[in-house]
């Protein structure tokens, strides 16, 4: 099977245009068939300031108003997203801009939550793996902004390390997937105050180790805030996704290559 | 030869939603294969004044300093075109929303102009006639946003009734173009105060007569304002483009059966 990078690029990336620079540079020195998620949070919040729209936050998931809504497809689907792709064109790298409603790339329907009303979110119903392949056969790589679509004419926004995995996952039957999250931290830490304490490869079985400690061995080793990340891989490897690949942003060829970041396989 | 329509849709339809959702319905009617060009200087507008971003205007064009293409390319390739892209989705009509950076569809460089400086606006170089051929291909139709690149990273704004015209003229070698312009007026009028005086088709020799008429036959019977889009028109059938129609975005339908607007022919 081929190999199809999948890699969703941080926040603290887009929102600095030195790294983003150096991140696309190194993006389009990746040899071999990609697709990058990116978001946009803070841009959108600047701009919702700006524009005197409230924005309230609900563990990290953003409320997603009519005026919102407004706010994060104009931001991601069209200055972040058309940025990045005319980046890419001009490192010669051809590229394809897309939200979820382009081609019906990815169908989703308004979450409905028992407590909270979060607005124009979306969770995916379905990925168009066929369209993403005609695109990836074109030798174009797909550059996808977190804004999706339920076919009734409702644009939804959506979270995009859930994209990642939805569309690592459903693509997995058609490639070789190779799952990159970028973030702030060097990979999984088996000490948060350490960035030097990366775990390079973390199997299931090390994981609970890891999570749950033998009797009187002490604390659990792994973040907290770190276990919803890592169960999600996990699933997703469970769905077909060959590996996952948590790292810094500022190190894609090292993620890449396995020599940098935590690499979350079988076994 | 096929027949493709190219329709650019006129500001007035973008800015009134009853009147879009109509304009919408009457798109995905439409059989064959098609492209949709659309503005929204008028959002773009209200955007800029939203933002305290002060905009100046020559000769209908827009001046795009750096802060005022950010408002274009979020409003443009992000709101608007999403948000077509959405509404033909749920019509069960499949489209593909670009800018012209998108698989460098659109190629164009910075304006130079001896006296006023434009800013962020593109000229058109060329039009990547084999992207737009693949995507029609897979019926599915293309929805563009009048923003380009000018493969060196740099988005430009550039003027939607030009990309139609440039579209049109490049994919006539692959396809029997129809070029359709809509507007506010019915078609061109040979009495501008007289909505019933549409010409129904307008020949190169029939245009010439009604610009310059005959010695004591009076004052010209053209509107002068409509002089630079039929020179345009004329132009376009030049370069290969088989029929130009300018008519009401009302009356998409009776425009491509001709029982609307003026048809602008060879002969």
């Amino acid at each position: 099977m081929e190999k199809l990078f999948v890699i969703k690029i941080s926040g603290n990336i887009i929102d600095d245009d030195v790294k983003l620079q150096m991140f696309l540079s190194s993006f389009v020195a990746v040899e071999g068939k990609k697709i990058l998620i990116h978001g946009g949070g803070k841009l959108a919040t600047k701009l919702a300031a700006q524009l005197g729209v409230e924005q309230q936050m609900i563990d990290g998931r953003r409320i997603t108003d009519a005026e919102t809504l407004k706010i994060v497809t104009m931001v991601y689907a069209g200055y972040i997203n058309k940025n990045i792709v005319a980046q890419l064109q001009s490192r010669g790298s051809n590229a394809f801009g897309l939200c979820g409603a382009d081609g019906n790339v990815i169908q989703s329907h308004k979450r409905k939550h028992a407590t909270i009303d979060y607005g124009f979110v979306g969770d995916i119903d379905v990925v168009n793996t066929e369209l993403l392949k005609s695109l990836l056969d074109q030798n174009v790589s797909v550059v996808l902004a977190p804004i999706t679509h339920n076919m009734e004419g409702q644009l939804l926004n959506t979270n995009a390390d859930t994209i990642a995995q939805e569309i690592a996952q459903a693509i997995s039957e058609l490639y070789e997937v190779h799952l990159i999250y970028s973030f702030e931290k060097a990979g999984v830490l088996l000490d948060v105050e350490d960035e030097s304490s990366v775990i390079n490869t973390l199997t299931w079985d090390y994981y609970q180790e890891l999570k749950t400690p033998l009797q009187g061995m002490g604390a659990p080793k792994i973040f907290a805030g770190m276990i919803p990340k890592l169960d999600n891989a996990f699933a997703a490897l469970k769905k077909g996704v060959h590996r996952v690949v948590i790292g810094k942003a500022e190190e894609l060829q090292e993620l890449i290559q396995q020599q940098s970041g935590t690499s979350i396989v079988h076994e």
